[in-house]
């Protein structure tokens, strides 16, 4: 689609890239790796990813907790898991499309509902760009509270990069 | 906020940026110049302008038009001043940030709805990027039909750029 830039950039930038279990949040990371990343700039990309909240579910006669502390526990454990998954794949990709090591990459994992804590983490770490797939959530949770990146180019000052995942190709 | 990027790129790239009478557009285009756009890339870069729909106001009793083809003539004459004028002030701008010439800078004006034409361009054009301010329409449209980027954001297959103008900022 388009092409590796190698850059010279003068001044630093911060861009934040929202990450998920997606294709998708993979396919806008390699997108913005490819058109936006300056290789021998002094860009810093953040990847950010953001651990679903803790659940707490009451019985139905509000007297107690349904699951155990080991369960909550066990829960949590997968939870991280999942998190430092997807961040080494996203930064596995960062290393292979980055010809380059002067692009500094961190990451970040927050807990919340994933709105939030992106909206949160732009303001906070005063981004200069903030990229994202277009979905997250499932289906019917979208239907209600529409997507996360709509939620999101509405609310951040910076700008919003907004990538899908094209249909046709098998992407990667 | 960030730096001019003198890139080489190796495939060409359609970026179209889509401009209207707003400020926001203009700083759309201007931080769009100095972060996406590579200076001795093969990128084309695609000023779009949708020029509002013809009125067709009948009287009530549906027997005729309230405006006379002089006053139609004189409308038409005064919204193609105001495309050329908006396109002109965009391409100084291109001039102005680009340092070289290496990037192709076209223009487009189509008439119609701003979220039909913006769309409808990306996908003719096969554009690998839309660029965009963050609003478009006046307060009362867009609450009813929301704003265009957003329409364009959910619509279009291609990566969208939002960007706001600071609030803060009184700059371009």
């Amino acid at each position: 689609m388009a092409d590796v830039a190698t850059a010279t950039a003068t001044k630093e930038r911060k861009i934040l890239v929202a990450v998920d279990d997606s294709e998708e949040s993979m396919h806008a990371l390699s997108w913005c790796l490819e058109n936006v990343i300056s290789n021998n700039s002094r860009d810093t990309l953040i990847l950010i990813y953001a651990k679903p909240p803790r659940p707490v579910y009451t019985t139905l006669d509000g007297t107690g907790y349904l699951f155990s502390s080991d369960i909550m526990a066990t829960m949590e454990k997968y939870s991280s898991d999942v998190a430092d998954c997807i961040l080494e794949k996203a930064k596995k990709l960062c290393r292979e499309q980055l010809a380059h090591n002067y692009v500094k990459v961190e990451t970040r994992v927050e807990c919340g509902d994933a709105r939030d804590v992106i909206c949160e983490m732009v303001e906070k770490l005063s981004a200069d760009m903030l990229v994202m797939g277009s979905h997250g959530y499932g289906l019917i949770k979208r239907a209600f509270l529409g997507s996360v990146s709509n939620h999101c180019a509405r609310n951040v000052k910076c700008p919003v990069l907004i990538i899908k995942k094209p249909k046709s190709s098998g992407g990667r």
